[in-house]
């Protein structure tokens, strides 16, 4: 922790149950029908209605919890509930399985007394089948009946929304303020690359502060851009990504003019620690490299050019094999589509250590083959930086991208 | 061959010694310095002077080499050769390989007694270092030294401008006319994912036939269109990237409007001939796919969606799994950025087997669990045919895809 970081990093697995006034639960209800005891269904809940804002995928192709989830968003009731299962996404099913999803609210809200609208509702997994809904039933059932505040009801919800992920994924953080503690509270599961169909990306963060709902979204917004929305593992996008953020303002303490950058600076928090959580559990990936474009003709041109880099097959092969082979990430950045002068690139590798300086491997349209083992050692690391400067404007960019090992396309090459 | 086909395809080596009037060569100068006898130089050459016409890759940061040969193509000269070099790509290498280029477009030139801007200079190979010109120079005499119109000849320059490639590249083919033979030959290197460093894909066509150098050009674009920028191995787009065509007139028969459509044939035969043996070649590849994308909102929608799927590395590494995923192709579609209703979506799998019928996996909106084990065999050939169908409007668009392999990242993971 920084001295000056105006909030407080809980070490605790409890998650979204860490604010005040929410309960959650994680069952095994065997959506998967593989006979195994597994957690595959969690509900999160807050007695007191909530304000709300989400994100969801751009994918034209959108599962039905989707489609319900944003007429939630939409439709100006406060909200008490998530529900979200894994092991089947409920994408690509028809009329069936916008039923599905419908019932999965309906059945949630009436075990908890609440409005069928007032509960978002979360698939991922396999796409193409319908969901089986007699366990579904069954599991909300159990999963409402077991809500708790606990620190393990948190984590089991953590547990419960996993497919390929091999571990969970939680975050805590508290704000003192003059007023009072706030505190926000996630989990999330990964994103890229998910057994066995389909690469979904979902993280539910709650907060007992006080605050708006057009207020959070108008925050929700810019911290996932610059989280979630800043990782890379394979570049697909699926049909089911979702961020959704539960403010049931247990604390009493209103995010005011004068706390709003430290909830701003916890919420950020919270999504990135999650996000780099998601890309450092990429399916079998060995490095996570960051990539940070500056200088560029405008912000839209670097992304362009850190997408390009971050999502070439070749460079993510040579990341891999420690191969420091810049010749490709340049190539990455030409056909971007992004504004680059070669004769003012200047392209520098970074080691994470302490006291560690930028190394340049081409500057100004030449290679500067003298710092060769100095890169060679640089990339060995299981995290590195790579920085590229473009000299032609102010636009600025920063990822999180994967490497690409034999072991991702032998986990990934069937169901 | 099909009766109707206004052309022959001819089985030789020749290539680009097929058309009269033109001879070749390709010779070792060990531009790799490795010691090793390998052909990596090569020399095509006509006496008489060239119409010519050319595509270079879109990269924002190109070789020396394609800067010299842009310079070539709008100098206004009828050309006289082409020179080319494998095993160094000339590409970042500064002002040294602008010299470089120029230098070997000079000494190509002086040793065949034409202008050095009746040359053509390509390169292909690692990026990043600067050009061994002492092994250079000697091979371009030697080069000129043995240049022939024999089919040996046109081998070994089809052989001395390959990389990663495991075989040469050749086609040829001959149009009759009422006035007499026309004659097309080429050869091509691999694209997407050489070795060492760099995916460059280079293509040399040759012809006899009499046709002036703007027309030539605007029947180019098309081809290339249609062949070479409809494969896609890994999605990655070379600094080096070339397509010349040279057309001396030796047979007398000009391109009137009457042989137009048959010499446009031969010359779209050609380029994809060439096309399909590049990404048959890619690097450790197992399957070739056919994405066929029709009835979307444009030809770019069309085009959008089936570069999704081709580059979706959850899509190539199911193929290569003999996984009849399509739900991956459908989120591929989906975040494509392409207008898509889901409700309206068909997606069919078909054998090449003669006969065979579009399987219907998708109809409307739901999937057709009943045909599973028949995509199942399907799949399993080494290639097949993805007919996606959007029924929104009349864009249409057909890309060749490989798989994403194991064998893929393990050979490329370092230099």
């Amino acid at each position: 922790m920084l001295e000056d970081t105006p909030f407080t990093v809980v070490e605790t697995s409890a998650g979204v149950t860490f604010p005040e006034g929410f309960e959650a639960s994680g069952v095994a209800c065997d959506i998967r029908c593989t006979g195994k005891e597994r957690l595959d269904l969690a509900v999160i809940h807050s007695k007191t209605p909530c304000s709300h804002a989400a994100v969801f995928t751009r994918n034209r192709i959108f599962a039905a919890p989707v489609k319900y989830s944003r007429g939630v968003l939409g439709g100006g009731l406060r909200v008490h509930a998530i529900v979200a299962n894994s092991g089947n996404a409920n994408a690509c099913t028809g009329p069936q399985g916008w039923d599905d999803a419908r019932e999965m609210a309906a059945l949630t809200g009436s075990s908890l007394g609440c409005d069928p609208h007032a509960v978002y509702v979360c698939s991922t997994g396999r796409i193409g089948r319908a969901l089986p809904m007699e366990r579904i039933r069954t599991g909300i059932g159990k999963a409402a009946g077991t809500l708790s505040d606990s620190v393990q009801a948190g984590q089991d919800a953590a547990n419960a929304i996993l497919t390929s992920d091999t571990r969970e994924k939680v975050v805590a953080v508290e704000i003192r303020t003059p007023e009072g503690v706030i505190r926000v509270g996630g989990i999330a599961k990964g994103a890229g690359m998910i057994q066995p169909d389909m690469a979904t990306m979902l993280a539910f963060i709650t907060t007992d502060a006080r605050i708006d709902s057009a207020k959070l979204q108008s925050l929700l917004h810019p911290a996932v851009k610059r989280s979630f929305n800043s990782i890379t593992v394979d570049g697909d996008m699926s049909t089911n990504d979702t961020v959704i953020v539960l403010a049931n303002g247990a604390s009493n303490v209103v995010v005011s003019s004068e706390i709003e950058d430290a909830f701003v600076a916890a919420l950020n928090h919270v999504c990135e620690a999650l996000a780099r959580k998601i890309v450092g559990d990429g399916e079998k990936i060995t490095k996570v490299v960051e990539l940070k474009v500056s200088g560029a003709a405008s912000d839209q041109d670097a992304e362009l050019i850190a997408r390009a880099i971050g999502n070439s097959l070749l460079v993510k092969s040579s990341w891999y094999g420690n191969d420091p082979n810049w010749g490709r990430l340049l190539d990455a950045a030409g056909y971007s589509g992004a504004e680059i002068i070669e004769d003012r690139l200047e392209l520098f590798y970074q080691s994470l250590e302490e006291g560690s300086e930028p190394i340049p491997v081409f500057l100004r349209g030449l290679a500067v083959d003298e710092n060769l083992s100095r890169w060679k050692s640089i990339v060995l690391a299981k995290n590195f930086v790579i920085d590229l400067r473009l000299h032609l404007g102010k636009g600025v960019s920063r990822i999180f991208a994967s490497d690409l090992t034999e072991g991702y396309v032998n986990f990934n090459k069937s169901e």
